[in-house]
């Protein structure tokens, strides 16, 4: 960022009148549901005075959890406030909480915080890279930074873990959201779970981070990095938080187990599909958070605002020409035409292994192929990986009407 | 301990009849409030049978707090119960805490828990063991093993605090003496505190205890060590607790700051002088726990009573001659006369430094021998060890009356 030309007076504290800035932040604020603390806390800086004060590219952390692979929408969200932030000249930290998942949860209990190999934690990873890549700026020098958090915390030895414990009383901690009820309820809670706010805050004291984004559900756990960084002689971080996004049925926070997803890997024809029923009430909310689009002008008519959201969401992911065929299949009225179909009908053999039906139905050459492809985790059906080499099929029934799918581009849907 | 001429009959868990033994373990209860768990627990197993079964001698545990380096008798009830365990063939494990003593209080909070150098923590160390020589057996092979918890605690990286922590709840913890009130009264308890009893029951797996001794304090904590050593595959220890000593004052527990204390290294006169007041009623607890005598055969006068635990109790730290010579003393009505003395107002010139005094004294040769001694941890008053050699005294009235000593057998009573 180019802060040369910015007509810019520092007030005092004291000072009552309102920052002087010519500085356009709507960038900032798109979407944005809080920005922590504000200008007139204690500290007396605002986040817009350190971004415009600060004389190098702002730290912006975002941690990642890389238990699951496929991401969706709602995951976008803090992905694509990092992007405007590099778009603003700043560094976007992207962190793969890889130590708690090579660790899991120990008492076995957390379905949450089961236990990955180190290969599975690089493969998920890297496909969560492959996915948000056509949102982040991967290609500018400096504008972005991908860590893993073994890199830090693996070195923490117990003298550093009680300094981390005493930064926080029980009561604090007790306070949290999700604690505090089930305190009250005398449901257990582990006392190793303490220790995980204060490892993603300690994350943000080993980036130096001067920003963290996250969802609102996030403000303990950033505020925790805060005082971290304070503990350690760091200026504490801004946090920044952002909405979780309703899904796809207007009702209920956008979740694959619910349904209501629209996943960044799914074909452009489904995610139009899904998207193009978006409900009125949440157009606004979805050009706000999932576009880059002026919201005055958006069109008139429901149905011409529906499709325009479809149309720019596939047009980021898979490109205007995926986005243009996607339209027209869905126009056509062939609500999925853009899939081509495999009859499965015409000969196919069952009980079925999936690397046979990768051959038969065309998406490789031969089944020794389809064996690579599903082991090199290359293999979606309905959006979800399959890894199993052995995965069998005893009747057609389980696969009418569903998207087997290879790589990025290569999809089929089976039918009858 | 030689099992092989005991008569005894391993019971079956569902058999009610009692344990045929011949073994007396009279040794094992003397003053010994609670030993658990008890047979009638779930794991079936007595001490007394562990005792008796075991083919090779029980790891008995005793953690010592290398804070602070003088200890009074009270202190020295656990050890004499390691002590007796020695007796019987088995290893006693003293652990020094070096590992929290280097770390301190990460808030700064607890003068409890002050940070001290390695060097501190070594001194106090060696002054205790030097203490509690005339009470241990150093000298049989395999009979005492000393270990510092730095060996293991400092090796714990965060994944394995992780799985320390993963152990207990929350509500567990705040179960504990001493929590349960803070956290009811809305004091702050700090994170890190919870780790404390964690490290304490940690150390019983490092050394694979099969008792751990204490106060009756301590058994919250001697019962997480049980759990962590159930949790990494080992059976898991007996806790063996002891009572809380009364003062010599009859009243409150005995502390150094309360002044009703018999220090380990006090002059044996004085030692004696402190032993011939105990109150009546605290006699019969003095001599179980202080004492090896039998019981029942004490005189019955009570004057004699209390003259013979102070003989007993400096025969055991000092010796039979310096006994008898602190009972004469004590009878001819000079009642620090064992304690030559030292008449400040011959010529001393004040203000006077201790190195000075300790020269015209004739406790030390030289005021430069004076200041060696005092480096290095020789020198006390009132049997307080002092270190800094420039300790100054501004009045003689400062010092009236208080015994000054090098080492454990120079003493000299400064008067007017």
């Amino acid at each position: 960022m180019n802060i040369t030309n910015l007509t810019y007076k520092v007030k005092s504290v004291v000072d009552s009148e309102s920052l002087s800035m010519t500085q356009d932040f709507s960038w900032l604020h798109r979407g944005t549901v809080e920005i922590f603390p504000q200008s007139n806390d204690a500290e007396s800086e605002s986040l817009e005075k350190r971004l415009v004060t600060t004389n190098r590219p702002l730290r912006v952390k975002l941690g990642i959890d890389p238990t699951g692979a496929d991401i969706h929408l709602g995951h976008s969200i803090p992905v694509r406030k990092l992007r405007a932030f590099q778009d603003a000249g700043h560094t976007a930290v992207l962190i793969i909480g890889d130590f708690t998942a090579r660790i899991g949860d120990p008492t076995g209990k957390s379905e949450v915080r089961r236990q990955l190999s180190e290969a599975d934690v690089k493969h998920n990873a890297q496909t969560y890279l492959d996915q948000v890549r056509p949102i982040l700026d991967f290609d500018t020098p400096g504008r972005l930074e991908v860590r893993y958090n073994s890199e830090w915390l693996s070195q923490l030895n117990l003298g550093k873990v009680l300094e981390l414990l005493s930064t926080m009383t029980v009561g604090q901690m007790l306070a949290k959201e999700g604690f505090a009820e089930r305190y009250k309820k005398e449901n257990p809670i582990f006392i190793h779970e303490f220790l995980y706010p204060l490892m993603q805050g300690y994350d943000s004291v080993a980036v130096e981070a001067d920003v963290e984004l996250g969802g609102t559900d996030q403000k303990f756990n950033i505020a925790v990095g805060r005082d971290l960084q304070r503990h350690f002689g760091q200026k504490p971080q801004f946090g920044l938080l952002l909405p979780i996004l309703i899904g796809t049925d207007g009702v209920q926070k956008m979740s694959k187990s619910l349904g209501n997803y629209v996943g960044l890997s799914e074909h452009p024809a489904q995610k139009y599909q899904k998207l193009q029923g978006v409900p009125d009430n949440l157009l606004s909310q979805y050009f706000e958070l999932l576009t880059n689009l002026p919201l005055e002008k958006l069109p008139e008519n429901p149905r011409d605002r529906q499709m325009l959201l479809a149309w720019e969401v596939v047009k980021q992911y898979n490109g205007e020409t995926a986005a243009n065929e996607a339209k027209e299949a869905a126009k056509s009225g062939g609500k999925e035409g853009a899939v081509p179909e495999f009859s499965l009908a015409g000969g196919t053999q069952f009980p079925a292994k999936l690397a046979y039906l990768l051959n038969v139905s065309g998406l490789c050459k031969s089944t020794g192929e389809g064996k690579r492809k599903i082991q090199e985790g290359g293999v979606r059906l309905d959006g979800d990986r399959i890894t199993d080499v052995d995965t069998i099929f005893e009747q057609p029934s389980e696969l009418h009407g569903r998207v087997l799918q290879v790589g990025k581009n290569k999809f089929v849907r089976l039918v009858n």
